[in-house]
C-alpha cells in the first residue's frame, strides 16, 4: 500500500492547496463501503458519522483528494484505511471505471453536488469491505444501514453536499434502490 | 447458494432444450476468473483447459445457462462452483451490470461470437477468486495467465467461439489490455 | 432495420411461447426513451400510457422480447419503432453494455421486478430520441416527464412490475435522480 | 455551449499551470469520436493527425483539460468543437460515467499512459459525431478508420502516451475490438 500522506513534502501545503482550489478543479475519490452476502448482494452500506466545523452532526461517504503521483486505486485504499482503520479489508474494484462521477461546485445548483470550499470532481466507487471497521480521525463512528434505510429521508437529510444523491446512485448501480 | 441443477425436474430435458434452442435465444452467463493484487489490479486470468467433442484442446471461460427461476448471480455462482470447485471463493460483483453482453449466433460473422448449437445471449462478468481452484467435470485443468499472456496470439488462438474476443474485452474493462 | 416480427414463421407461436415461458427465462430488452439538451443532459423521460388486461391505466417503459437470430440492438430498434412510431429517430447506444439488468420473476419479492406471466431477464438501456413520437399498438399516448416528475411518488405508483424502480435506476445512471 | 477558454482571466496562466502541474494531478477528458450505423454499431473511429513539438507525426484522440467551474460535459463539448470544428455535431453521452479513466503519469510504466509534462487523470468517453468535421488548431486532419484498422499495429504505433491502448479500450467497450 502507498506510503503517501497529504503532508509529505512535495505535495501542496495548506496555503498552496487553498491557492490551487481557486484555480483548478481538484481531483477526488468517493467510496461507498458495503457489506455483501455470499451471492454478492449488498446487505448494508457504511456511513461515517462526522461533526462538521459548525458542530453539526452529519453522515458521510469515504472521500478525499488524489495526490500527485498517486494512482486512483491507491488514493481509494489510503482514504479507506484512514477512515475505516487498518483492519477493514476493503476490496477495491478491479475495473477503474467509476459507477459515476460527482462534480462538486462551489455554487449550489450547477449539479446535485456542492462544496463551498472548491470545485472538486470525484470518481465514485462501491467498495465491499469484509473486515472490522474502526473509524479514525474526524469520524466518530461508522454505522451500517440496510439499503432501504440508507435511501430513507431520515438518513438522506443527514448527508450534505449532495452525498445523499451519490449514495442513491450507488444503490441504484448495485440494484438496491427501491 | 442455489440448489438448482440442470437436471432438476421442471427444467428442460435434453430433448426439450434441443427444441427450445431452435426457437428462442438462450440466456447465458460468462465469467472471467481473475486474481487481484492488494490494490485491486488484475494479476492473472484463469482459463479452463477443455477437450471438445472432436477431441480438440481449447481454453475457455466459465460459461453456462441461466435456469428458470434462477437469479443471474446464482447462475454465476453455480457455474463457478461447477468449473472451479467448491473452494474457489468467487466474489460475484455487487452490481448486476455486466461489463458487456456476448451474442453467440449459430451463423458465424453476425457478431464476433459463434455457437453452432444455438443462439445464446450471455451477460459477461469479471469475477475475482481468492481460494483454491480445482476444476471439475469436463475441464482438465485451470491455468492462470498474466493479462499480457492472455491477450497474446498463442492463447487467443486456443479459444473458440469468440471467447478470445470476450477475454480481451474483459481485460480492457479492467485496464489490463496493452 | 430488421424485418423480423413476432409472428414471423420460425418463431414461437403463442402456444409455444406459453410452453417455453414455463421452462426457461425469456430474454427481454427495456428501453428508457429520453430527450437531451445540447450538452447531453436528460431533460425529459418518455413513458407510455397503457391500459392493462384488467382495464387499469399504467405508465410503462418500452419493453419486449428478443427474437431468435435477432441482435439485441435490433430488438431495441424494433420495439422502439413499434411503440414510438417510425419517426422517433431513436439513438441506440454504441455500447452493448446495459446500464443494468432487470430480472422479472413470476413470484414477487425475489427481485424488485415482477412479471406474473414468466421469468424474464431484461437488458436495460437509456435511448435518446430526437424525432417525433407517435405511439402505436396498445399504447394510448407517450408523455414526457422531467426527471424530477418521473421519480415522484405519483408517477412511480402508476408503474407496475418494478418498472418504477428500473426508471429510477436509469435516472441515477444519467445523474438525474435527486 | 460554454464560453470558457483556457486563456480567460481567472484560470491558470501558462506559468501558473506549470507550477500546478508539479503539485497536483490535472483533470482531463479524452473523447473517442465515432461514426455509427443506424443500429448504433461503430463503423468508424476518428483520429486527429498531429505534429508534435519535435516534428514527429502522430495520431491522437480529442483530449484536454477541464477548467475551473466547468462541467465535465462542457469540457468535452469545448474540446470536441476546438478539434473537430463547429459543425461536427458531437453527441455527448447522457451518462457521466466514463467508459474508463486513463491515468497519465510523468514516469513511464506506472500505468499504460504516459505524459512527460504532468500527472493527468482523464475521464474517457466515446462520442458519436454526425456532422461535418473540420479540424482546427494544431491538428492537420481528421482521418476515419474502421475499428479493425484503428486497432491494427500500424495505427497503434502512430499513437503516443498510451492513447493507442485507450483507443483499444474504447473499441472493446463498444464491442468492436476483434
Amino acid at each position: 500500500m502507498t506510503e503517501m500522506t497529504e503532508t509529505t513534502p512535495g505535495w501542496l501545503s495548506p496555503e498552496e492547496l487553498e491557492s490551487a482550489r481557486e484555480r483548478m478543479p481538484i481531483l477526488y475519490v468517493d467510496a461507498v463501503p458495503v457489506r455483501l452476502d455470499e451471492a454478492g448482494v449488498v446487505t448494508h452500506v457504511g456511513l461515517l458519522l462526522r461533526i462538521g466545523g459548525d458542530g453539526a452532526v452529519s453522515r458521510a461517504l469515504v472521500s478525499g483528494r488524489v495526490l500527485l503521483h498517486e494512482r486512483v486505486r491507491d488514493a481509494l485504499m489510503r482514504h479507506l484505511e484512514k477512515d475505516l482503520g487498518p483492519t477493514a479489508l476493503p476490496q477495491v474494484p478491479a475495473s477503474p471505471q467509476p459507477f459515476t462521477i460527482a462534480e462538486y461546485f462551489p455554487s449550489p445548483g450547477v449539479t446535485p453536488y456542492h462544496d463551498p470550499r472548491q470545485h472538486a470532481v470525484s470518481m465514485a466507487y462501491v467498495v465491499p469491505v469484509t473486515g472490522d471497521c474502526r473509524p479514525r480521525q474526524d469520524a466518530l463512528d461508522l454505522v451500517w444501514f440496510t439499503p432501504r434505510e440508507a435511501s430513507s429521508p431520515m438518513v438522506q437529510q443527514e448527508m450534505t453536499g449532495g452525498q445523499g444523491v451519490l449514495l442513491k446512485q450507488a444503490l441504484a448501480h448495485v440494484g438496491c434502490l427501491f
